[in-house]
């Protein structure tokens, strides 16, 4: 096989092969297809699209190009959430331990943040002693004590993907929906959950803007789930405005935690809940115990506690600070209409709670604190967000960021917090 | 600047800048645009299409990219023709020296062929003694002493585009008019000509299949030259069929000597002819010879023994012949309707006149003779064409390409010779 003709056929808009797809992205990982052939193909995938065969061959491909963990015999079902990433989405640090309490097991892989967006690794890396690298052994161990683990992915899985995506990175062929899902379900598939729900993220601070794409993604991946035999679903939910009242990793982290002690922002808490109760729908505990009572009554924090411990973090040592804050002011009385996800991101971003490369550091206490959330009263001359970060020269840049991120008064115009289910 | 800026643009159907255009051609050129991002730019570019601006402002980048040649103060002014490439199509040979007759100086940068088209440097290496290196110096001393002179293009003119043809070759990115457009015109602009005629050849055995592609091409090459101040039109010319009663290198010679000579087949005649007008035209030598009494009178005749003579051929030695002969006979008695160019050349091709990567050597006997032209009648039994090879073992192959390259006794169903005229 030649990479040409792969490359010609969908340029010229044909359905490429299982053959095609096996050869050309076993041929890529091994190197035999040059990086300028991907690229091209990758571009050629941006205008011509895939099938859904297409799309799961692709998956399986990278899938195949390395191991695939099997976390059965726990004696609990696996479950997992995935979520396309937002501004201020910590919902991960709530929802595994949370879940576990209730009875399923969750061997949940994540990353690091790049951009505007988080990372949940970055959050749970600001709770002293923490770390993210585990074996598959020890994430077996830890799944049988506490029933959750957050964890970096290990180099072993999914090899292609890694690969691929460095590439789509500096190619501008990122935006390509059955590229996205095949990325995604690839990673997922191979951390070797048995049902996974997504958590398909729309508005100005998620990767799809508007609800039409965000669909078709959520469709894309669940039909590569279910074609692969995991139980697959996904909630479209908001991402015009940020998730809860606060954004980066240590504030994150501590709003999560007040969460798990039963109180916290009704947003966080809600997505919470609604998909735990996916999550342990789609693993089949139809009888299980509400989330929202795990909330309640101190289990999920407990399962928090061990899960935290687990990984070598210290749940009871105090979160992280940045040495600078400084608050900015409502410039009206009103209410607060439209709070921008994206302009808040960019602005914890500068902050420094975020990276521009994969290789920079975060800073673990930097951030901002939203004051209000839309549809809020607030009132002139009071502080609307407090910004926190170590650098004091990066204030006037991130207040640049929230300038235009913010509407006192006009008519409100924003998202249900849950906009559709899919699968 | 940044690559994936431009990518996204053109990704997205934006016009580039003529900023942007300079700036990622030159940082290719240089190294600090990698190869995966020109691809992924190219299919871009293969997507969406370019501007009159972009492609101008492409081929510019290009152009300056290396040296431009000057011909200028010859004492008598610069027209070239460039083919975009055809089976049978040996016309630069008789052409370059009958225009230099008639008074025009012609500054032909060639090259060699690839798959099933052939090259004139590879057919005037058939001629013992030619050689197609000259320096610029060399060109300019050679054309004020014969008006001719036909050669390879060196490394300093247009090297982003021998570069970015290299790249386009292995990611299916070559079938772009915009991209195709700027890079012939690169390089005919860099030979210093000062006016061009442009011979798109349309038909199976071209790169253009139909007339409307075709057009765009001549219509997109035509807006770059004006736009860059030479004076340049277009011929869309036949290629369903192969130009005259030779394929292959030396075989061609000995036609375009017949032409030289005066005779030769009605195709080859006419199109040099017309061809010579035109150059003649745009070169604004309004009152030259006439091109037909050139050939008559044998005064192209002697240009050519001139032109050969200079770069080191012997005019008077005999042409190489192949070592081995094999008639494919007519199968049926009628009109031969149909003698596809396509089939034709791939049967040349195979057996031994073109190459399948740069780096293969040619045969200079190998090749097909035509006994007879789309029109013509045939009989049964007697020879259709004569296979001419080094290599016995190649005539299986070549006679296979040729089971289905013709008709005998179907309508009549082919391209007038000349199909239209531009600029």
């Amino acid at each position: 096989m030649e990479a040409i003709d792969v490359i010609a056929a969908k340029r010229d808009g044909g359905e490429l092969t299982r053959e095609q797809i096996d050869w050309v992205v076993d041929a890529y990982t091994r190197g035999a297809v040059a990086e300028e052939q991907m690229a091209a193909l990758c571009m050629a995938v941006v205008w011509r699209g895939m099938t859904r065969a297409e799309t799961g061959a692709w998956t399986r491909a990278m899938l195949d190009s390395g191991e695939r963990l099997d976390f059965s015999g726990l004696g609990r079902p696996t479950t997992d959430k995935h979520s396309t990433g937002g501004v201020g989405d910590k919902i991960t640090l709530a929802l595994t331990p949370t879940v576990a309490a209730c009875g399923a097991a969750v061997p949940q892989l994540s990353g690091r943040g790049l951009g505007h967006t988080g990372g949940t690794l970055d959050k749970l890396e600001s709770i002293p002693g923490w770390h993210a690298g585990l074996t598959p052994e020890g994430m077996r161990r830890r799944l049988g004590e506490t029933g959750a683990v957050v964890c970096a992915a290990g180099p072993g899985l999914a090899p292609a993907d890694r690969k691929l995506y460095a590439l789509r990175d500096v190619t501008a062929t990122v935006e390509s929906i059955p590229l996205i899902a095949a990325s995604i379900m690839s990673k997922k598939l191979a951390e070797g959950t048995g049902s996974l729900v997504l958590d398909v993220k729309v508005g100005s601070g998620a990767f799809m803007k508007d609800v039409a794409s965000a669909r078709e993604l959520a469709e894309t991946m669940v039909a590569i789930g279910t074609d692969h035999g995991v139980r697959t679903r996904a909630l479209l939910t908001a991402m015009d405005a940020p998730l809860g009242r606060r954004v980066g990793n240590a504030l994150e982290v501590a709003e999560a935690v007040e969460v798990l002690a039963g109180g916290g922002p009704g947003d966080v808490v809600e997505l919470t809940v609604e998909l735990a109760r996916e999550m342990l729908q789609a693993a089949g505990l139809h009888d299980a115990r509400d989330p929202a009572e795990a909330l309640r009554d101190g289990s999920a924090m407990d399962s928090w506690r061990r899960m935290i411990a687990a990984q070598g973090g210290d749940p009871d040592a105090p979160t992280p600070v940045a040495a600078e804050q400084r608050d900015v002011l409502a410039p009206a009385t009103g209410t607060l209409t439209r709070l921008d996800a994206y302009g808040v991101g960019v602005a914890a971003w500068r902050l420094g709670a975020g990276r521009a490369r994969k290789e920079d550091p975060v800073s673990a206490g930097a951030g901002v604190e939203l004051h209000a959330a839309p549809g809020e009263e607030v009132r002139a001359g009071r502080p609307l967000f407090t910004l926190h970060t170590d650098g004091p020269d990066r204030f006037g840049r991130a207040a640049e960021a929230l300038a235009d991120a913010f509407t006192i008064d006009g008519p409100p115009d924003r998202f249900p917090l849950i906009l559709d289910r899919v699968g």
